[in-house]
């Protein structure tokens, strides 16, 4: 039995490269990006023209010239129109590139426009205004995105822009996510009184989906040889398996047994923490991980969030995340030696801090909770008396705003 | 021109219903609930036992009986095997159901095992210990979803646990994302010095799919009746425009003009915010809605976030989501009378407060600086200096944690 840092460690200790591969950038979103993205160009690529109105040279105001001659009207997307005089300007327009003769630009808004003339009606004027100039947000290769972050929506606009039209990522983890236990039956059956239907492989599954990752569903029944088939051929061909049940006391509870003669070297077997005590985790000779976990949904679903999904975080290259804090609103007690992942709502108060208020429920058992509840708050071995207002991290699963 | 709030008051009001459909569960993630799901039995549906260890009945250790004989062995999953009298057990595994001729179960642990029978070695035993109650979580027929929640992994998991392989769900609106200004080239293009690359589109079309939204890509070059050809079109495929650019005082800023040419009536047209001022928005006749952005990549990305999300979950049932708000970590001035949206990071600090820190940036231009961001920072138009400590509406485009 180790300590919950202690799991944590072994787990991390663990991270695996699953290399890299291009996909087009329209379906980067989710993955981690896996090259540093650069401007191909200046950002602005020219000086550009930040409001509708007509582009002159300031020196012109100095002089005195307050009136010009609409030389010509320039649109965003036409070629710059030069000026030959001090007295000319550009009728010009937002997102257009600046002529190299022009150096300030007046808006509409401070301008008449008659017979072909434009007049400035405002004495404040200062050069260069109202023109983004050219490399202001980027120099031409300097970078626009790091490698080693999620590829967000606002990511996916800059590659759009540099026309990084396919991007690296890294390559996600072939997933198997395995059900064991004779109880359980298929979604589409009804269940005998004493049979229930499978549930976690299909949460897993779905967490995953966020990740990009698209597991398999696999059911393994409570049969020793059976097993030792089917779980030797996904050691062969899957990265990580993640198991749920069959890890315990119990005389059916095969999983430990047989993948340790399957040489999957067992690195833990269980913590010291409520839910998920039997969680079992192990390396394979060759490579594959296999995150046992207990059969219980909310120990299934907390461990899978508490060890599995910084592992793939840190596996991707995308983690550790920041982690998060939540100030507790109840008192509690809770006397086992364990550390103890509460299901919480989260909220904010007037000042701005994350407000976890413990869930009724019936115990780590009452999984339907889970669709209420937004994250765990955990709370430490080491104490039993837990006070309102004190502060502990919290694992979000659902997203917090 | 109008605030702020009345911007957003005036569009939550042109909230659409666009109906229910049926989906299997497992492609359920991220749409909006429409219906309750209810337990289809008792949750647990039996008493659960939740110990590998025997059954018998309680009476028998007040009786003085320390010691059983195992009847026989039940595996989760088996037909519960009945006991016949007080000096018998049955050897039980975790997930069984109880028969109903035993009422308590002591783990392993506290046992010793040997010619079939099993001594119970500890004091501390309580009638009913060790058993999950048939009921206790949720009532057959009791709510374990209630509507107009956003589909998570924990819901798929309890949805298959009461067998509901398909599920209600509202249905997403058919969504447009036109881009207009004829500076912009596609991606794979090489543009020339005065053009740039499409961003936006692909910005707003990645953002949707993580609400299950499929939106399609326009681009309308600026010529009014080739505009005019296309909205119209559009008006009558689509239930939303999303378009950027176009909007400004420019001579070729032809989308207003021919929007309501087209009887798209203005609902406003320039909102009092820095970015995003000449925000258009209108509907048609026949239902159809224009949210017409600015085309400036940073405006585009805040009006979407601050106004067409919050339609958009209100639409599907599901919103407004709880408001989130952040400390300002350093002194502002912001003078103009415009409600100003700073791109900020988020942290938290020891007291679980959540931390706004504003970006260096080069202004609403900048929109590479979109990737390092995390939120919007809402700072009222009233107020002039926002003062470190200051608490103010946050609006997060990136995961928090």
């Amino acid at each position: 039995m180790v300590q919950v840092h202690k799991a944590e460690e072994i787990i991390q200790a663990e991270v695996r490269d699953f290399g890299t591969e291009s996909v087009p950038f329209e379906q980067a979103l989710g993955r981690v990006l896996a090259e540093e993205l650069k401007a191909d160009r200046d950002m602005p690529p020219y000086n550009r023209v930040a409001m509708d109105g007509i582009a002159f040279r300031y020196e012109a105001l100095e002089q005195g010239i307050k009136t010009f001659k609409i030389k010509a009207t320039q649109a965003a997307g036409d070629r710059p129109v030069e000026i030959e005089s001090a007295e000319e300007c550009i009728e010009i327009m937002t997102g257009a590139a600046l002529p190299a003769s022009a150096d300030t630009v007046v808006r509409y808004e401070d301008l008449e426009i008659q017979d072909g003339k434009a007049t400035v009606l405002t004495d404040e004027v200062s050069k260069g205004q109202n023109i983004h100039a050219q490399g202001k947000d980027k120099k031409q290769d300097e970078a626009v995105a790091l490698a080693n972050q999620v590829v967000t929506p606002a990511l996916i606009g800059v590659a759009a822009a540099v026309g990084a039209s396919q991007l690296q990522v890294k390559m996600l983890p072939r997933v198997v996510v395995i059900s064991t236990g004779d109880e359980l039956v298929k979604i589409e059956e009804t269940p005998l009184p004493y049979q229930i239907r499978r549930s976690n492989s299909y949460t897993i599954k779905a967490a995953l989906e966020t990740y990009g990752v698209q597991a398999d569903l696999l059911h393994i029944p409570d049969d020793i040889a059976t097993m030792k088939r089917q779980l030797n051929n996904c050691l062969q061909q899957y990265d990580v398996l993640i198991l749920s049940g069959g890890i315990s006391m119990g005389k059916f509870d095969y999983v430990p047994q047989v993948l340790e003669e399957l040489e999957v070297i067992k690195l833990f077997h269980k913590v010291k923490q409520r839910p998920g005590k039997p969680f079992w985790f192990g390396k394979h000779a060759q490579g594959a991980l296999a995150f046992a976990l207990p059969g219980n949904p909310v120990s299934t679903f907390m461990c899978f969030h508490r060890y599995f999904l910084p592992w793939l975080e840190a596996s991707l290259g995308a983690g550790p995340k920041r982690k998060a804090y939540a100030v507790l609103t109840k008192d509690l007690t809770f006397n086992p030696p364990l550390q103890y992942f509460l299901q919480v709502n989260l909220s904010q108060n007037e000042q701005g801090q994350m407000l976890a208020t413990p869930q009724e429920g019936n115990g780590s058992g009452d999984f339907a909770n889970l669709v209420e509840a937004d994250a765990f708050l955990e709370l430490p071995a080491e104490q039993t008396n837990f006070k309102q207002g004190e502060v502990y991290q919290v694992w979000p699963f659902k997203q917090l705003v």
